[in-house]
């Protein structure tokens, strides 16, 4: 038996999210639907721009670890925060829906990192992103125990961006598949994937990643084409699993073998689509891990998003596992 | 013409809000509804226990100006933060909905306070605050113009529990009286009416406060009676305006000649009443120092209060003049 169904490593952000108009966006210069990294500069100036906000824990791949947890599986987490208010907010959360996380905090500078997050009428949120502490995860935070012990280690495309959390990636998953478990990530968001397309591809034609999560948007930004089916037709590939959500239109899970279409979960009100990439790899990875159909897992996946999209935030505030057992799924 | 509409005076908390069964409440010892004191030590024990949360801006007083100034009206706000992170996410948040907000914060201990907030599956809310630098808020904070140019000062019985801050209130309440303003306050917690009453009767019989916002639970412990017909007896001869909301069953509003009975307004979906008596009382206060009739003053708050008791959290994450405008109230 494992002790953990899902690893998930991650930068360790908390989100302020607040409204705003679509002017606000192009006033300020910042790229709609997208994650835009800022200085810390940049990080006073926009906060004095943005209206009330609330604070929330966030993160792609805390979110994930916190939904899969959510869903009554057994979640890990790796991710940098400082030892400060907003740390101490991040572990809280993260710990409290039950995620294993023992990252050592940073002594002091950067603090750690926040996305403010710029929801617009829509639903659609803008983020700007602080990376602060997450400059400083390396391969030292690996725990090798839990790479080794998790059913399937699941990483953000986004860790590209700090410096050496590259290097914790590779350790991890060297650890994960010497014994026997799998590897996933996300490509996180198209900008990410332009910034890192050749290292990405790297990822998955060399094996070191088995599963990738990904948008219509990431997956044909990462194979620089406009058509969806020719991105789909190269993503078969170059890995083992592919998974391309596409918004109201719900998923697809593609292998070398086969397509499978998983229709969307239907949403009353859109409020805020912060974390839904992140709850459908959650609700995905929790049916992986316990020997569900890729048809399942789908499903899984998109109940989640749709919960996560019909309320502020990314993480869920309510519980995951009972919607799933309402809707037949668990 | 007034600089302010209203001048808002109460203690400085953020909030960090949770789920909880009731079950949880009864093993913590925290009385369900109401607002519970907590010293540092208990604070960090529950915060351990407490689930996956957020954190806003809050203090209900601080929720009121937030509510006016989300209405349109001019508001001012006297409260006090530390110069930590949560100060600085306070004054962020009142300043960013165009409340005037310039208490100097304190420098070092106590830190910023914080409430933590259980809501139960029922959307019933259970405070627990550390007050923090609420204790130092003193007559020294007093900004006089702003006192003189509110045309109503409105302030929290839950002011009597710091030791300074009721010197405060009455050095306001003689600024505001001299320049032929009104008085207003919340009696905030039956709790908190059980502490002081025999204080608020005086604020109320010697003319210190003109107008009184209470619920049905509040005012009832205030007159120490059973019956909700011998307390509105009693509250109309002890203030010049008194109003008392009933959750589901609207709001009452008497003065010496008459007694207006108010709707309320439907709720589809109760999430969390943590503000709703705040910002019902933003509404009525923004009609009355608007010219409106108190009948519509209190149409007013019921709206903004139907508004918030259907998020999560107390200040409104819509637009209450659209609202307000799109109910035919604006």
């Amino acid at each position: 038996m494992s002790k953990y169904d899902v690893l998930c490593i991650g930068n360790a952000i908390v989100d302020i999210i607040a409204r705003c108009d679509d002017a606000f966006l192009v006033e300020n210069g910042i790229i709609k639907g997208a994650m835009n990294l800022i200085d810390a500069e940049r990080s006073a100036l926009l906060y004095e721009r943005m209206g009330p906000a609330i604070e929330t824990s966030g993160g792609s791949a805390g979110n994930t670890a916190a939904g899969v947890a959510n869903l009554g599986g057994k979640a890990a987490y790796f991710g940098k925060v400082s030892n400060d208010h907003l740390g101490d907010i991040y572990r809280h959360d993260i710990r409290a829906q039950g995620v294993a996380f023992d990252t050592s905090p940073l002594n002091g500078n950067p603090p750690t990192a926040r996305s403010m997050i710029f929801v617009t009428p829509d639903g659609e949120r803008s983020m700007n992103t602080y990376l602060g502490a997450c400059v400083e995860l390396g391969p030292e935070d690996v725990e090798e125990e839990k790479a080794r012990d998790a059913r399937i280690t699941y990483f953000e495309g986004y860790l590209w961006d700090p410096p050496r959390a590259k290097e914790a990636i590779r350790k991890t998953a060297e650890i994960a598949h010497a014994a026997g478990r799998e590897v996933s990530m996300t490509l996180s968001d198209p900008f990410c994937v332009d910034r890192y397309r050749a290292e990405f591809l790297d990822l998955m034609r060399s094996g070191t990643v088995d599963i990738v999560f990904s948008n219509e948007h990431e997956v044909m930004s990462l194979y620089q084409t406009s058509s969806l089916e020719s991105a789909l037709a190269a993503f078969r590939e170059d890995c083992k699993l592919g998974l391309v959500t596409r918004s109201e239109q719900g998923s697809i899970a593609v292998t070398r073998e086969e397509t499978i279409t998983i229709k969307p979960v239907p949403v009353e009100n859109l409020v805020d689509t912060t974390g839904a990439g992140d709850l459908y790899a959650a609700g995905f990875l929790f049916g992986y891990t316990h020997g569900r159909s890729l048809a399942d897992c789908g499903r899984l996946g998109s109940l989640a998003a749709a919960l996560c999209i019909q309320q502020v935030g990314p993480r869920l505030q309510v519980s995951l596992k009972e919607a799933a057992e309402q809707a037949g799924l668990l």
